[in-house]
């Protein structure tokens, strides 16, 4: 690897510091000038012990940011980082800055970020949707996939920062919100992959066999899934205190209403992701909307044999 | 490869020359005397011109077999092909003779079958639980995954005929049935991941991309599947005339009806393979069943724009 080139290295804001920002901003950090913000004053502290600057507010990370990245959860948390006290949109801000939308948010969400960023910019600052899969660990290593939709202007202010963070980084389309879409197709088959895995674990585990010798077996065939191999040994620590956070359960209740409406807006039946949205559901009244997604597993399969 | 020894190799009967008996008693004659029986003379005649001798009956066929190989479709014809007219169980047969049975029909129906053939011969015919899966291209190359389920002495008995067909051949239980518990959860993912790949495809087709773009994206990630690896194609196919077919909806009628049966008696919910069950059944009715199952994306995205 060459020495970063100081004189067209972008400089970076990220807002949000959570699961995926703090690694995402930890990344860049390794290359790049980065400020940050989030309102945890402990994921500032971190992200500052990895060479990361802390911002006050969005607009102070933001003020001297070529690219702005967004690494919120959802598209209420969007616009208050954009729009909200202190947001980081600056009416003043001029085209050489862009706003990265990493988050998944939905289609016609990403539609009415930017709109709103053109209309407060009067056209000034770009945005680039591209929403990130892959998990904390790949964010902090740049092995994310990463899917864009933007027009190429947007899009190429904001590769070098989107290049570092992405193993594979596939343009989708040249509008924002065609990179949403891909997302949430993938959420569909991810959200329904670790639906159908719970299904078969607990069908395992009720029938008196062991997990953790079926679902390698079955992860070789015709059976497997990507999900089947990640969260099938994490659903059998479900019963024994419960697999670390890595993606939380609530993530799926926003992913998979996502995908049903966009679903409805293109009048496609989806049966599957519709019930696998209720057991996502089902499993935030549960009292699991933030713990990790294997854990859907006991709704299924109760710990103490609910069934028995 | 060292000569087949004659003194011990098993002669093999192969009761049912389908999509999948075909190929397994071509293989199985490339080293072992194979006598076969189907209804079908075409079948016949093509078994013969591999090597096969041709039997008129399922008795015919199993009268001097050490192992007779059950690879019918379901429970009605294993029932017919051992008990009914010139069924292939010899009440005068003796403990040399084992039953394998292929076919995917169920724990309770498995565990039917061998009440049955231990009262009609007076417990001397062993049989042996072992469903397969992989299609007809891997019988043929004996690179099927077998899962297996029967006493050691059974067991060992077939077993030189069931490592001629297998790649991964898994004992899971030492009873008769065990064998189809691992394969009904194996149809469980098998089918859920089918109608999930489905429902990605019809949106990503009604959403006005290309499926044979976001397929091969999405395989690589936390999306991927064997199913959408391996059915997604097939599915773009399902709008140019259709796939070949390989594996038929009505299959999976049959086999999502056994996973929900087992489901239900082990009271374990399964809401997606319900789901996916009756998009099978829906597929069955629109005359789909003897179609290729990627052909369900049809009922999701109309091949003349139905929703449009």
């Amino acid at each position: 690897m060459s020495e970063p080139d100081t004189t067209t290295a972008p400089r970076v804001a990220v807002i949000g510091l959570g699961a995926m920002g703090l690694p995402m901003a930890t990344r860049l950090a390794e290359d790049l000038t980065v400020q940050a913000f989030d309102p945890d004053a402990a994921r500032l502290a971190e992200a500052r012990e990895q060479g990361v600057v802390a911002a006050a507010t969005p607009r102070a990370a933001a003020a001297d940011a070529d690219v702005v990245v967004l690494a919120v959860r959802d598209a209420a948390q969007v616009e208050a980082a954009l729009f909200g006290v202190d947001g980081a949109i600056d009416p003043a801000a001029t085209a050489a800055q862009v706003v990265v939308l990493t988050s998944t948010v939905g289609r016609d969400a990403a539609r009415a970020v930017e709109r709103a960023v053109h209309e407060a910019t009067d056209g000034g600052v770009g945005v680039v949707d591209a929403p990130v899969s892959g998990g904390p660990a790949r964010a902090g290593a740049g092995d994310l996939l990463v899917v864009v939709g933007a027009d190429p202007q947007a899009r190429e202010r904001a590769r070098p920062v989107l290049g570092r963070l992405a193993s594979t980084l596939t343009v989708v389309g040249d509008r924002v919100g065609d990179g949403q879409v891909v997302k949430t197709i993938n959420q569909l088959l991810a959200g329904v992959h670790i639906a159908a895995a719970a299904e078969a674990i607990a069908l395992t585990r009720e029938l008196g066999l062991d997990p953790e010798v079926i679902v390698p077996l079955l992860s070789t065939g015709a059976a497997g899934s990507f999900m089947l191999a990640d969260r099938g040994p994490r659903m059998a620590q479900a019963y024994t205190g419960g697999a670390p956070v890595r993606s939380r359960v609530d993530i799926f209740v926003k992913d998979m209403g996502l995908v049903t409406e966009l679903a409805r807006s293109a009048h496609v039946p989806t049966p599957l992701a519709a019930s696998a949205q209720q057991l996502y559901l089902m499993a935030e009244q549960a009292g699991l909307g933030a713990q990790d997604d294997s854990s859907v597993v006991t709704l299924l399969s109760a710990p103490d044999g609910g069934a028995a």
